[in-house]
């Protein structure tokens, strides 16, 4: 058999898993199947000979029986937006999409609480809490297509981390559906709740190999009446630690995003996006781009102010902008969110999202840098990312002029060196992008042999016929 | 054999037990064993023929390793503070205190992270933070005697939790070991790690039924620059939630504690408790206890003033103080801090630590008391607890003049009726308590059968001989 069909259920089972949903929501057509194999850089390319769309947690439930009585594995999928290749059928397995569970069952906006599909996707979750006046605060670039059940199972982290939390931080309960088809109600929505083991994390970022989340109840907040944001010079890493410190200390409000990006990305994005300029007069070699929110509408403004002041007396900052609009605060934000892609026309990109503790930061840039300039001479380290959370995207752009087939042979080779020096610093060789099938075969290398023992039998445990997710994660 | 000593090791493993840690720390005198034995209230007193007290991680996996081979069943201990019997030896089990463990092996404040043994007094840890202008904000009124192992292994709550979170929510990192005596080092001071499942949180919350925790990576926080402690008499729980609320949304600052409490439980303490007077000139049915921070030094006190004038207009708040000095901030805490004590001088108490979601705290108490007052007539329930949370500590004191005895005779009735209204509203009968051995019977009638099912499976799975803390939570 073909090895990337190993996987694939036997074709007379179809019929039995397409009863269950109905011929409208089982696809077998190739071209319809097409975007559900794919990820969005290209990188993956899954097989498979049908997609489930369960219309409601107990089709879930009856595909989830089916599959693990005929050991038939799946796949599950939200939005298709995972980059470690999670969501993507290798080996033919059935695609089991959980879009259609996009009800938002209940807004409680005194609780602070949001019971959420496991299909709903990101956006329209922010948009049902904006409408009650709080804020849903998980936000990331791919907001717009995410689901909330990928958010989840993937752990997901984004820019407002920072204040407000992971993914795994704002759930306060969640409806599983467990490999034997079995519905686990862990729907809460308190705050407090110390009846047995807290069964909601092993499931969070389990990428879906340890139970199908169905939904979750999710924590809200009040919306910010203050924001302010300002992309600030600073003379290196370590300054900028300084300044995170200070800002979480001394502002007037809470410190919701702080994102540290080098020089050369900016230069790139000036160089390739399209309406991106330099917000400062001349070069630095580092800049912040920190937001900052307050419950009350006065008075941030100045103590922002005060802190760029501080800071600056300090030797922290060099110079300094804020956002004076909110047109003015987007270009800011569009910079940022323009940096994965402007990375694109420079050539190759070797590239590690890592985090390490926030003090050590400084210290593993450098390392990092020297680790992949002695490896690739020439070779452009462009680091930036959720300094707040000591996470860095750390990304290396291929020399001037290089072949780029020939740097990219070298991925597995810097990608090594950069882990050994985050493993030195205690860190984390996926801070926010999970294992999938890409980290995979790295995690037996950083994994406290203890806990991947532990890891295998949760998974034997719940899964023991092995029919979620296989081949990612473990 | 006596029932209380069914768990009892025979009497040849004791020099086994005791070669591991030394005759010093091999307690058996049974006069230097009895503080071990009961718990601060006297509610609950077991049996035991030895305490150990290891120096090291390396020898809690010694005595690991040997009680799982010889099956024998150990209680661990921190501070002997639980409320709920989990850290009492029922049944003549050893007992592994891990009070000796108790070094704080870094604080490391430009990563807002620390990482403290188990035997780590509470207090301890707050003041080692404090030494590095931090916060660690876990605070609760055993902070003086409780150790970050207990607060871990019971998801400890407390004052500051609607702001910070509970005790699961400040863990970073864990160090464990296992049944069987090996050591899983999680011991990360990442925030953002997805690296593989979460194992740290099966072992937060589980008493110590499922490994020993050793040690633990905690997160800091800034220390708030300006604190506002305001007490404010509202006319109803329904309108301290949209005061909460209000207060959530436009404070210039963070609301780090919102305390429930109910008039007769003032008046309580305004009679039984030395140095309390009513903090206002009239009687109200509800109160406030609301302490608002911020990392801003200025303005914080005028935005809590504009917070209750609009309060006021509104008709959430009917009058109010807010502390001018610090010794009037402290006065205000000495109050709350007194209720659970000054209950006693009015008889007894029938206890239940719950929770609920927030917007549906009036309506559990509004029924809960009914029903309490429909099996007891003329019992005075006294809720108080932190509204911020959804979590009521619904006490109910004895009527005026019954028997003592008599009223007591009813708790399991009245404690079935409260549950049944908790239950109604989706809430927790153990809000921060834990379940130990005072609610063990209790669980399984409300927690979902597949999740009771998984405990049980982890438990299986983690601890196969029953060796760690038998009877407790399962």
């Amino acid at each position: 058999m073909n090895e990337q069909l190993r996987r694939a259920p036997s074709p007379d089972l179809l019929p039995r898993f397409t009863a269950i949903v109905g011929d409208k929501y089982a696809i077998t057509d190739p071209v319809a199947l097409e975007p559900f194999l794919v990820e969005g850089r290209g990188l993956y390319h899954g097989r498979s000979s049908m997609l489930l769309r369960p219309g409601s947690v107990g089709e879930v439930q009856a595909i989830l029986k089916l599959a693990n009585e005929t050991k038939t594995p799946l796949v599950p999928q939200g939005g298709n937006t995972g980059l470690v290749g999670g969501q993507i059928p290798f080996d033919g397995e059935l695609i089991l999409s959980l879009t259609r569970l996009d009800k938002i069952r209940e807004v409680d906006p005194a609780s602070n609480a949001m019971t959420c599909e496991a299909g709903v996707v990101l956006a329209k979750a922010q948009e049902a809490a904006a409408a009650v006046d709080r804020l849903f605060p998980l936000s990331l670039g791919a907001e717009g297509s995410c689901t909330i059940g990928g958010n989840l199972s993937t752990n997901a982290g984004g820019t407002g981390a920072v204040a407000y939390g992971i993914a795994r931080d704002l759930v306060l309960g969640l409806e599983v559906v467990l490999a034997n088809g079995r519905m686990m109600n862990l729907l809460s929505k308190l705050k407090k709740n110390n009846t047995g083991y807290d069964l909601r994390h092993i499931f969070v970022g389990a990428e879906g190999t340890l139970g199908i989340i169905t939904a979750a109840a999710v924590k809200l907040f009040p919306r910010p009446r203050a924001v302010e944001t300002a992309f600030i010079a600073v003379p290196s890493p370590a300054t900028a630690v300084k300044l995170l410190n200070l800002a979480q200390a001394r502002v007037g409000g809470t410190v919701t995003s702080f994102e540290l990006i080098v020089r050369d990305v900016v230069e790139f994005a000036i160089k390739h996006a399209h309406g991106v300029r330099d917000p400062l007069a001349s070069r630095h070699p580092w800049y912040v781009l920190m937001e900052v929110s307050s419950q009350h509408r006065d008075g941030l403004r100045e103590s922002v102010e005060q802190l760029l002041t501080d800071g600056s007396a300090q030797g922290f900052v060099e110079d300094a902008t804020i956002a004076s609009s909110l047109d003015q605060a987007k270009a800011l934000w569009h910079m940022r969110h323009v940096l994965p892609e402007v990375q694109k026309p420079e050539g190759g990109s070797i590239k590690a999202d890592v985090s390490v503790p926030v003090a050590a930061v400084p210290q593993f840039l450098e390392e990092a840098s020297a680790a992949a300039k002695a490896i690739i001479p020439g070779c452009r380290p462009v680091p930036f990312g959720h300094l707040g959370d000591g996470n860095v995207h750390f990304n290396v752009s291929q020399p001037i002029g290089a072949d780029t087939a020939q740097f990219l042979a070298r991925w597995g080779q810097v990608n090594d060196a950069v882990n050994k020096i985050v493993l030195k610093y205690n860190g984390s060789i996926s801070a926010e992008h999970g294992i999938g099938k890409l980290k995979r075969d790295s995690l037996p290398k950083v994994k406290d042999p203890v806990a991947l023992e532990l890891m295998r039998g949760l998974k034997r445990m719940l899964d023991p016929n092995g029919i979620l997710n296989p081949g990612k994660v473990l």
